[in-house]
Order: structure tokens, then sequence, then C-alpha cells
């Protein structure tokens, strides 16, 4: 297809996209500045701003004008062939103007008003460690997102399934349950071989003096190294680390060190660089519209877990850093093997705090929110309830109970941002990163070796080219399979999973 | 006046100026963040952000049905008192309007197009000392400029006038040349008995190392110390220092650090403190009205000079801070007694940087630019014949010579920025300064021993309550009546330097 033959009305609805996407990102720079630098007392202010933003984008996103291009393109988006370029621009733009005019501008406000404020009184109550100071901000997140599930959720939908399809599209909540049904019980077999091995990873040696102005220095080399472009990016510290793309050239990562834990900085960087390199990698030609976004958060999860974990933590990539890290340590690391090392960044144990979990126990973190998030909406679990519901599961699954709420359910910032569904797609993200690997050491044979040589061009110009590129060509399931050739799936999980640890604690 | 009688068309107007001052202040923080983070290829988006930022704005300032409400409280106006809270919300607005509107949307396009082109040459023109690659942009500016003056003029201004009224609202230029003529006098004899003493301050002194890290935690204290609400605000560095209000509650100043020069960050600080107290001193409960904003640039320059030179360059302020400012240089200032440290804070010497320049000699920077400009708007100058005259100007009150146009015509952005009329508001704000300074002296009989104890407190609640706290109720004219008891005039200022420097110059 050339040029000559778009009509004008795609012209202009690229032109009110962009419109939208370039006043959408003022409130990214809003968001990530309240979350990294704003003063205590900016909050108030900042809310404000966020609420006329957010009218402002809605407005955009549900202007009649938008409405009768869209019904203009018709004829044209099914001339096109579904998986242009064109058509899926088309197809994705209607899907959010469907979704946008039929949420009222006024439920639109209030939802963004009563997050601002929720996250401040999350700051707070997880400072206290008391829910109770939480729980009426949540009630109203609650009711709130009650009511937008309801306007969005389409015949033979859950209010549950309304909600995941704006994360996840195209996906159901049934299919993630028949996801998540094997694989817990391929986490819980593993986690009990694990328990049954005699080998004790020395997880101490991570607990030395690890000051944290080397953690950074250290953290943003890797992240370049790895690929991330600091030319058109930056890096800063947070209470919850996250990963903003405020718009073409510029993208921000953010993470939080400990001086006395040396995981919490370095992998968290590693996590965030692999969201930032996809914002990074998006075709910025196609700005603002679907063909230069990401897929769904699943996808975008499954680029930040495969360089946290199938890169970052892989023997390979420990084999080229660890003389590195142990030069920058040498009053903690001095006398610690490389496999000593490596055995303890690997170390399963099950713990509280999910953003800290390993690699295996993590998915039963998810699946445990996920089991709430879904009795919250359906009514089926109060507010009030949640610290005890979520202290008995946890029990159940984890054989662990959280000492007070900040340790358990006031851990997480999402409920707070009126994020619900989105969970998820947290254990989503871990099965594609599996499957997504998998496909790239068959295609890349040397590519243990060029990792443990501290290459990662190869990897990286893979990921660009088979899923970056593609923008929003295909929904999730789809890409999977046209990436790997196989249908999503847990078994690369936990066939990666198994393979790791069973070498590590030699089953 | 109780509120019941408030028209609801005040309400409404109050509605609209508040969304388009939360709608401004996002750009405020966009601006910041260009100052101070953003990445370096974030540049060409954030231009983007900005421009439909400042579209959406102008369409705000702009709308007609503010015109409607506007002429729907003309009685009501006249009948609240011209020095009512209410009427001054609505009379600001009106002129706020009338200028918005008045200014043809070809002209303000034509202007904003100008300007980004000027800012260009003007960067390369600096950088090769070469007033020549600026000369057409100027000529452009000032074609601009004067068609910009001449629909905004009202009966009996000049051109140049109706330019200053923006900065400094009902100021003409003939009043600022009455007080500008003695003041030079007056500069030029002080300076003449400064060359003529046979003091020499020890300039090296501030010259030696300074470490960054400790310049930062000296002026966030020293600014915290003097009253800045670090809850409410910020301190971050960037290349060219300002102060930014984000919204009530948020509050950011910036300054740079050089290694081997001590003045620039610890002055820079209080001078941006200074605006910042301004600030956070406004009335919150009238955001976005004129009542809760400042009178005029050079009144917020007043504060800023007040802390930084009369509060921040004061023997008794050392008294309290020199100690702790030699234990945290020893390796600096061992052996360097208060006298020497204080003598050369306060060193006077003619220099081609204005924003370099000491106290003095900064008055003769301004006055210089002033008459420059005036015979620009006039069409008595020729932008080419700019560099000429600037230099014999230069040298005829300064007694030397710019080796090149970087260091004269050049080094200030205001030009290139469309910022005409602006300059003189600077020397204006030291005028301004140590009136109020003098009145604050008279009503608090113990400040001298107050700041030689360390102790700002009551200065600042003074600074609150004469000024800021008023807004717009008063111009700066009738401000300085009020606040002072006389006249604007240039005497306190010439008398707090000639005390000063007769002290310290031994004449």
């Amino acid at each position: 297809m050339t040029t000559t033959n778009i009509p004008p009305a795609y012209d202009r609805m690229v032109e009110l996209l962009r419109e939208k996407a370039v006043l959408n990102s003022c409130g990214s720079l809003l968001g990530w500045d309240e979350q990294t630098y704003m003063p205590p007392a900016g909050g108030e202010h900042r809310a404000n701003q966020l609420a006329l933003l957010a009218g402002l984008t809605h407005e955009r996103a549900t202007t009649p004008e938008l409405g009768g291009l869209l019904g203009e393109l018709k004829e044209f988006e099914e001339s096109a062939g579904s998986e242009s370029v064109l058509a899926v621009n088309i197809r994705a733009a209607r899907r959010d103007y469907d979704r946008a005019t039929q949420l009222p501008r006024k439920l639109v406000e209030e939802m963004t008003r009563e997050i601002s404020l929720a996250q401040q009184k999350w700051v707070a109550a997880r400072k206290q460690a008391d829910f109770s100071i939480f729980q009426k901000s949540l009630e109203s997140i609650i009711r709130l997102k009650r009511e937008e599930a309801s306007i969005l959720k389409k015949e033979g939908e859950t209010l549950y399934d309304a909600l995941l399809d704006e994360y996840e599209p195209g996906m159901r909540a049934e299919q993630v349950q028949a996801l998540f049904d094997p694989l817990r019980e391929g986490v819980i077999k593993l986690l009990q071989q694990i328990k049954d091995s005699s080998v004790e990873p020395k997880t101490e040696i991570l607990k030395r003096s690890y000051p944290t102005d080397r953690q950074h220095e250290l953290g943003q080399a890797a992240a370049a190294q790895i690929g991330f472009d600091f030319e058109r990016g930056r890096l800063d510290t947070t209470a919850h680390p996250f990963c903003s793309e405020i718009g073409p050239g510029d993208c921000r990562l953010t993470t939080r060190y400990f001086e006395n834990f040396f995981n919490s900085g370095f992998f968290g960087i590693l996590h965030e660089a692999g969201h930032g390199m996809y914002e990074q990698g998006l075709n910025v030609e196609q700005y603002g519209l679907a063909m230069g976004l990401s897929v769904s958060l699943g996808i975008h999860e499954s680029q930040s877990l495969l360089w946290e974990n199938f890169v970052g933590r892989s023997r390979p990539f420990w084999n080229h850093f660890y003389p590195k890290v142990q030069g920058m340590y040498p009053e903690s690391l001095n006398g610690v093997s490389l496999d000593e090392f490596y055995t303890a960044i690997n170390d399963v144990r099950p713990s509280y705090i999910r953003v800290e979990a390993d690699e295996l126990t993590y998915n039963l973190h998810i699946m445990l929110r996920f089991e709430l998030e879904q009795k919250l909406l359906a009514g089926e679990l109060e507010a009030a309830d949640v610290p005890e519901v979520w202290n008995s599961r946890f029990t159940e699954y984890l054989g662990v109970t959280p000492e007070n709420d900040a340790q358990g359910c006031l851990q997480d910032i999402h409920w707070s941002a009126g994020l619900m569904g989105y969970f998820p797609t947290y254990a989503l993200g871990k099965m594609y990163s599996a499957q997504f690997f998998k496909a790239a050491q068959n295609e890349i044979p040397d590519l243990s070796d060029l990792i443990a040589n501290g290459e990662f061009g190869e990897l990286k110009s893979w990921l660009n080219k088979n899923i970056h590129d593609r923008g929003q060509q295909y929904q999730a399931r789809d890409l999977v399979k046209v990436v790997t050739g196989n249908e999503l799936s847990e078994k690369p999980l936990l066939e990666a999973l198994g393979t790791k640890y069973g070498e590590i604690y030699g089953f």
C-alpha cells in the first residue's frame, strides 16, 4: 500500500491521537516527579494538576470528531488487512474510543483525585504498618473500580475480566486460571524439592555492607551495558520502583537501594531497564499509535523479567560481572567464590515482600493477590477483611505469616493507584519471558557465550525485531505464537526453573 | 462584605482562572524538569509538550466566556472598593484578558517562531562572540515588539511603557529614568571612592577549594534557617539558576556550584530562597487570582535581593554563619579572619558580566541596558550599532571595555527571548529591597542582633505580613508607600551602600 492511498480521515485521526498522547505524557512527567522529587506538601496541588490533565485527555479520547473519523475509516480498515499497520492503528483507536466514551468524565475525574489521595494514605499506612489508615481509600477505589467494570464489561465477561482486559487485552480471568493451576502445582513441587535439599545458600553474603553510591554507579553501568540508552533516559531513586516513558527520547527508570542488601538495587535496575529497553525499542514514527505502543503489561513484564532473571540471574552473566562487583566491594566479597555468590542470588525461600521474592515463590504472591482481587471485585470480600484473609492465605501458600500489614497487604502500591486486574500480568510475564528466552536461545545458539562475554547486543536486537518493533500488531497470546511457534504455556517456565534449581540444589 | 453578596459570575470567573493556573503550572513543572533532570534526547518531545500546554492555556486566557463574565462584573467591581479583594481580582483578570485578546494570533505565532530562531542565533553568536550572527534576529524581534507595543500601549504611553507594564504594572519609563539618574550619579561617586581606597579585599580566599557536596549541604541548611520551607519546596542544580513555583506547597529552587568559587552557590541559594519565600508567603486561598500572586518582577526581585544582600552579605549574618562555614572548610578557611572573609564577599570591582557583578556596579549594567532598549524601541538606535554603543557606554560607566561581544551585548538571553522592558525591574528590585529593609529595621529595632543570632523569623513574618500576604492589592509604587510610608526613592539604596562600603573601604 502506498501512502497516496491513505484517506485524509486517517491522517486527522493520527493528529488527534498524537495530541492526546502528548497531553497524557505531561501527566506521566507529573506522576514521575510525584514519586521521585516532589516535596511532601506538594501532593494536593499535584492531585489537582493530574485531575485536570486526566479530564483534558479524556476529552480528547472521547471527542465526537474521533468517533466520526473511526466511522469513516471502517471500510478502509477492513480492506487494509487485519495485520497491516493502518488496520492495527485504527482498530486500537476504536477499542480505546469505545472504552473511553463508555466512562463518564465525572467517574474518571473522581478516580484520578481519589488515586492521588489514596497514594498518600497508602504511604502513611505502610509507614505505620497500619491498614486502617488506608481502608477507607481502598473502599472508595473498589467502589469506583466496580462502577468502571460494570460499565465496560462485555457480554459473557465478569467484572474482573473487564479490568484485566485493560492491562492484558484479549485475556480472560479463566484463561489465566487455567495457566495458574498447573503453574502453582509445579511451583509447590519445586519448592518442596528445594526445602528437602541439604544445600543452604549463604545469603548473608548479600547482606554485608554495599554503600549505595557504588550500587548506583554499578547499576547504572550495568543498565547501560545491557543496552539501556542514557542519552534517552535516566535513573533515579524512589520508594516503589517503576519505569515511566515520558515520550520519545525520554524514559525514566527508578530504583531503591539498601546499604545492607545487594539484590534490591541491582536486580531492580536490571528489571526496570528491561522495561525501559522495550519503550526505547518502540517505533518512534508510530508515536501515539498502536503500532508504536507496547502490547500489554504481561508482555512488558516479560521484557523486564527476561533481563532480570534469564539474563541477570544466570551463571554466564555472573561469569562476566562477578569480578567487577567483587572489585567494587572487596571488603564484603573478598574470599566469596563466584559459585557462592551465584547460589546466594538464586536463593529460594518463602518471604513476605513480593518485589523481594525469589523467582519461584514470586508466582505464589501473584496468585494470592489474583484470588483476593477477584473476590473484592465480586463483592465476596470486604476491604476491612483484607489483612486477615491475606495473612491466612499467605500462610497456607508460603508457610510463613506476615508480622504486620506493611509486610502483608500494604506492601504494594497498585490498589492505591487504582490498579486492579493488574497483578496477574506479573505471572503471565514470567511465562512469556521463559517462552521468549527459550526461542532466543534457539535462534542465537551462542547466546550463553555472548552473555558470559558481557555482550548483549544480539539479544537486544532479537527482542527489538521480534517484539518491540511490532508494537501492537498482535495481541499477547498471538505474539507468543508468532515469535515462539507455540501456544502460551506454563511449561517453559517450569522447565527453566527446574533445570536451574536442580543444578543449584542438587535434585 | 459578606460572601452572600458575591455574584455567581465571580465564582465562575474564579473557577476559570484557577483552571488556567493549574494548567499553566503543569508547564512550570515541565520547564523545571527540562532545566534539571531531563535526559539530553528529551528536548524535542518536551518542546511539543510545552507548545501544547501553552496553546491550551492561551485558549483559556481568551475564552469569550471569561470576557462575558468580566462584562457582567463591571458594576460589581466599581461598587466593591478599589482595594477590596474582589475588585483587585476582577481588575487584574480584566487586564490579563484584554492583553491576551488584543494581540492578533498571527503576531503571537510570528513572535513565537522568531524567538525560537533568535535563541538559536543568539547561542551561536555568543559562542563565537560575533554579534553579526544575531543582528538580523534582533532586528526582527525589535520590529515585532514595536508592533506588540503599539497595539498594547494606552493613551499617553510610549512604546517602551507598554512593554514595561507587563513586568512592572503601572510603572512608566520616565519614572524609572527619574530614579536611575540620581542612582547612577551616586553609584559612580561611590565607585570612585572605592577605587581611591587603599583597601584591597582578598578575593582569592573565595577561589580556594569548596567541595560542592558540602556547598549543597551548607546552602540547604542556610535556606532552611532563613525560612524557606523544605516541606513545601526543594533545591536542585541547574546551568542557569531560577526559582519556579509549581503550585501551593511546591516551590523549586535551583542553583549551581563551582568547586573553586564560594559565592555562586551560596549567595545564589539565598537569592532564590528569597524568591521562594515570597511564593511560599502568598495566600493559598487566593491561588490563581491576583490577590494570591506576586506584585511585579521588581517586587519579586526585592525579596531575593533583600535576603541575598541586606541579610546575606551583612556583617551580623556572618557573625553567626562564619564559624560554621569555617568549620566546614577548614582546609580553605583556617587562618582567614571573619573580617577578611566579610570584606572579600563584598568586593566591588567593575566586571563585564551582569550576573557576576557586585551589588554596586550591577546597577550600571542595568541602566546601560535600559537606555539601549529605549532607543531601540523608539527607533533612535539601529540593531547594527548596538555593539559599538554598548562598548562605549560600558567604558564610560564602568571604566573597562569588553573584549568581545560575548562579554558585552550578547551576554544575556533576554532580547533573544523577546523580553524587552524586563531589565529595569532588576534595578528597581534593588531600590525596593533597600527601602523595605530600612522599614523593617525601623519596626524591628533589634533586627541586627536577631540576624547575628541566626534568628530570621521576625523578618520573615514582617515580609509575610507587609508584602506577601497582600498579593496584588497594590501596584509596586503604591505598595512601597503603604509599607514604608515614603515614595519609592534611590536614597535608601545609596545610603545603605554608602554606609557599608564606607566602613569596608574606609571613607
